[in-house]
């Protein structure tokens, strides 16, 4: 059941058999059905989550009053408002399900308790934080120099089952286009 | 020479002597004339800095031309492009000294060095990161949330000195404003 979780870990830091139990106690299992919310805008986020099985998604709703999905988290994935959840504070993000998702959840103290616990998590997540730093910035600059087939491409790339696990919709919102471009864009590609 | 430094290391782990000694040895002190530049937009960041005495300013130019300040590093502050840092690309920022400025300056290598010789340093660094990069956050809302009187506000709080070494040019384009605003908004809160 915790396979995943430990080759995850296993690929920054070296856990022994004693530390991933300690570990496994900090953290509880919880299943959310398709379409549920574990995050709210407007809310301190209380948790950090371990995808173990199924799909998650990281929105927010724009200005227009559009939602603009920033992330899928599958399976092996970390996620969470980062902001919200460090600064304790209230995020402008929203997290879902889009389908029915299993994930390890850790909160702000048990975290905090982990680290003091074994001091090897320290770098574990120093370069999870790094990672998910630098692929916010790339975000933002593909965003700007980049064309949405460009993006469309890097993203099936990285995610070759998007488009069996995720709807249109979701991926144009992700591509930062509408629909109707997407479904034209890909016909395009066809030829 | 290097109590600062000790100062701002300790303020979240203990160094005993013989790492401090380890911890210089990898960096190198170097001296930034005043309008110098430590970090040129599209090349590739070699250094995180340590302000020992005198103060930078971070900054990128914008679609329009403008350049536009980030933040501000006085004495014991650290600064890099830390997405250009960390993912050893091309970044967009320009580093500049305000003043004739003393750095001690760690190359990626070099701190990965001592990430593996002091362990202590993962939190030390994780910490680092993650107080930054709630900090941009903040500053992201606050340019939307707040009025420029707000913004001017807490700037001074956070930075009393401003007033005194930084220019109005450089303040008003940190605040997203002119200088012109800045100097009309300043005689207003005197009354």
């Amino acid at each position: 059941m915790y396979e995943l979780l430990k080759q995850n870990l296993n690929r920054h830091i070296k856990l022994n058999e004693e530390e991933f139990g300690l570990f496994l106690k900090r953290l509880s299992v919880k299943t959310y059905l398709k379409d549920s919310h574990l995050i709210q805008s407007g809310q301190t986020c209380k948790y950090t989550y371990f995808v173990n099985k199924g799909l998650l998604r990281l929105y927010d709703i724009n200005k227009k009053g559009y939602e603009k999905n920033t992330l899928f988290a599958k399976e092996e994935w970390w996620v969470s408002d980062l902001y919200s959840f460090h600064s304790q504070k209230p995020g402008a993000y929203f997290l879902q399900a889009l389908e029915d998702t299993e994930v390890f959840q850790l909160s702000k103290p048990a975290m905090e308790n982990l680290l003091l616990e074994i001091p090897k998590l320290e770098r574990f997540w120093r370069i999870l934080h790094i990672n998910a730093f630098i692929a916010q910035q790339e975000r933002v600059m593909d965003m700007i120099a980049k064309t949405a087939e460009e993006r469309y491409r890097d993203f099936i790339e990285k995610f070759p089952e998007a488009e069996l696990r995720i709807s249109q919709r979701h991926i144009a919102s992700y591509l930062g286009i509408t629909p109707e471009f997407l479904s034209k864009m890909k016909s395009g590609l066809k030829h």
